[in-house]
């Protein structure tokens, strides 16, 4: 029982990973960088979001909002007049915990490919499943808010492992709070080692310039024009 | 396909349920109360177990840990000498995303039923799935902190809607956050009219006798003795 069930995962991943690679395909054609962004639930994605999508300087950025439920997300960031398509993981019951590339191939048609450069993928809040799915992004970047403790690489190692930048949100409440960074910095190098840390605060603006020049950069590097 | 996608969860969950069945007799027969406690990562579960699970009166309470890997929640309760059993979801890949009746039963071998009055399952993190799978508990307490946002009962309604208690968590950190605590509230009444929510902060110790309260209630009805 427990050979059939591996077995099942690894043909969802390996049917998953073929329309990855359409989607990349899709991607590549129309010159768009896309960004797979994943934290858990209320880490602040939009609102980190919020602050950049209207203003990488040359880059024009689309959003697709992956949620179980509901467009509030989708509702914020339409407000910034940037392209947004709502993508809803809920058919029945109780909804998808992640996208895979097959819901994110669904909504390809509703995404104005050739009048962006970037595509921001917001992913479900969680920090399991979305990991372990490509939907054909260029690059992973992962929200961790300072308000969920110090221990969260150790325990979602692969989320942590699999991203090419962490933000580390709402510093403007360390003060407030028993949280250890050095320890929080020293666990995500345990687990990925020589990953980019980035300390930033939605609420406060801190290091939200470094957060908009890395998307920039994402961006030139594929246009090859680097800033 | 899409036909098929939904007979295949239908079918999950039946299996789930059978499974769920068989551990509530086991419950049952050792006169043990049983909640599911559930939240985001970070939402402070553990925390809050922390400040009750040695001092319920007249209930012995054990814990069963579920992580997708390590044991460092674990660790932590085990230091209080209640009976921890840590449970990890991680065989392979990336690990489950939340606990199901198949894995608690898998784990019952190691949890001291004859010793405890109470058995808290708390689960892997994450807002999603977790709720669609009972696992024979008698009661949901899910924990929403705060830092959150008070739009997450929109988002992730199963999880508001399934459970018996909500523990708002955090409360400590209301004066440093944008947050509209009468919001929140409204949002939990659209999706679970009349559920039962109560003010907490881990850290400052506010609102844990009420909480504390709580568990030996649950307890006691079981045993036919309400405090």
């Amino acid at each position: 029982m427990h050979r059939t069930k591996v077995r099942i995962v690894e043909e969802a991943l390996d049917a998953n990973n073929t329309i990855a690679h359409a989607n990349r395909a899709d991607f590549d054609r129309a010159g768009v960088s896309v960004v797979n962004f994943m934290s858990a639930p209320g880490a602040g994605k939009t609102s980190l979001l919020e602050r950049v999508v209207g203003n990488v300087p040359g880059v024009r950025v689309g959003v697709l909002e992956g949620d179980v439920q509901g467009s509030l997300d989708a509702d914020r960031l339409a407000g910034l007049h940037v392209p947004v398509t709502q993508l809803n993981t809920d058919p029945s019951f109780g909804g998808e915990c992640h996208l895979d590339a097959n819901m994110v191939r669904s909504a390809l048609d509703a995404v104005p490919l050739a009048e962006i450069d970037m595509l921001v993928i917001e992913n479900v809040g969680n920090l399991v499943c979305p990991a372990e799915f490509k939907v054909g992004e260029d690059v992973r970047v992962m929200v961790s808010a300072v308000t969920e403790g110090e221990d969260k690489p150790l325990k979602y190692p692969l989320m942590f492992r699999t991203c090419d930048l962490v933000l580390v949100n709402k510093i403007d409440l360390l003060a407030h709070l028993d949280y250890d960074l050095d320890r929080f910095l020293y666990n995500v190098d345990q687990v990925h080692p020589g990953v980019r840390c980035m300390l930033v605060s939605a609420r406060s603006g801190e290091g939200i310039d470094a957060w908009r020049d890395w998307l920039a950069d994402v961006a030139h590097a594929r246009q090859g024009a680097p800033a």
